[in-house]
């Protein structure tokens, strides 16, 4: 893990590449649905290029990771599902209530496409795995998926989700987890329950 | 389903947004890997969103979908695992051979990272639920999925990997499938099984 950042070290970080990382967002979207002319595409691939040259001037040859701050807690900007560094991530906002429930909304389009209108059932799982596990995770000790099963009952039309996730049962190093997808009408799409695993050495995968 | 696009249309597109979706996965990237200095950072912001202006002066207010080509076969360029034009998609290019067996190689690198240098379990589920679902397409007649259990038996370094599925039964509407993820050793990190349901009305899901 690199040196600890100072809470204002984070602060600037994320004042300069959590609106960048929302425009790249949309950038993903138009490049799906655009139908511009020619030359204007041309013209975007070509500013596309010049803003990746500009941030590789000084770049981590390693993946983000996971990096501390000097008051406790952990960054994970580059994390596919949460990172607010990441564009592939919605980002997923997970919240976590006393009783270890774990909820997130979020509002999913063109860029998470499967069959045409739905959510791929790759990103449900993207999802469940990431919303399951959070009810596993403890301060220090991020758990990892040892076993996730899905059940698709219903297709899952892009637009407005609500992904929830409980805690069955416990033991001291593993979290047995169910959850579901509901979609904007409040209809189970997916279900899913997982078992994460709190290894003792925290980063051994 | 829009127009049918002629094989030239087809190919004068895959011309055009191929490359540039190739630059936008390495912005992704480099977006999160970025040491540049703040001015440089604020003028890449600057440079996404005049190509985002530029792409969005016309636009599709659908997602992509599938789309036909008048000699036959369809185009899922907006595919998330699959799509040609989206940036998140790595993209999977995934073989089928007459046993029906689909095999795919890729290379991960920092956007699709969990565990620090490693990928994201719910990434993992998108490879095999993709890959495991290609075993049961027909022409015509794509197959979606119905449940998918997933067990992570090996940590998934980011990196070269490879994704290999195949059939272990079919009925007339269902394909029964199994796969696994393995790492570059040929170690396998991620074994899959799932049922695929081929629908009447194709677009039902």
């Amino acid at each position: 893990m690199s040196r600890p950042l100072t809470p204002e070290q984070a602060q600037r970080t994320e004042d300069l590449y959590g609106p960048l990382t929302q425009s790249l967002r949309t950038l993903i979207d138009v490049v799906i649905r655009s139908k511009a002319d020619d030359a204007d595409v041309t013209r975007a691939h070509r500013l596309i290029e010049q803003a990746a040259d500009l941030l590789s001037a000084r770049i981590d040859p390693e993946p983000f990771g996971v990096r501390a701050v000097t008051t406790g807690g952990v960054l994970t900007w580059g994390n596919v599902a949460i990172g607010m560094r990441n564009a592939i991530a919605p980002p997923l906002d997970v919240r976590t209530d006393e009783t270890g429930r774990a909820t997130t909304e979020l509002e999913l389009g063109a860029p998470y496409e499967g069959p045409p209108g739905h959510v791929h059932g790759g990103i449900c799982a993207l999802l469940l795995d990431h919303v399951l596990g959070a009810t596993a995770h403890r301060p220090g000790t991020p758990a990892f998926t040892g076993t996730l099963t899905l059940r698709y009952v219903a297709p899952t039309r892009l637009g407005r989700l609500r992904v929830e996730a409980w805690v069955d049962s416990e033991t001291s190093s593993k979290t047995f987890a169910s959850g579901h997808i509901l979609d904007s009408d409040g209809v189970v799409t997916v279900q899913a329950d997982g078992v994460f695993i709190r290894p003792k050495d925290k980063y051994e995968r």
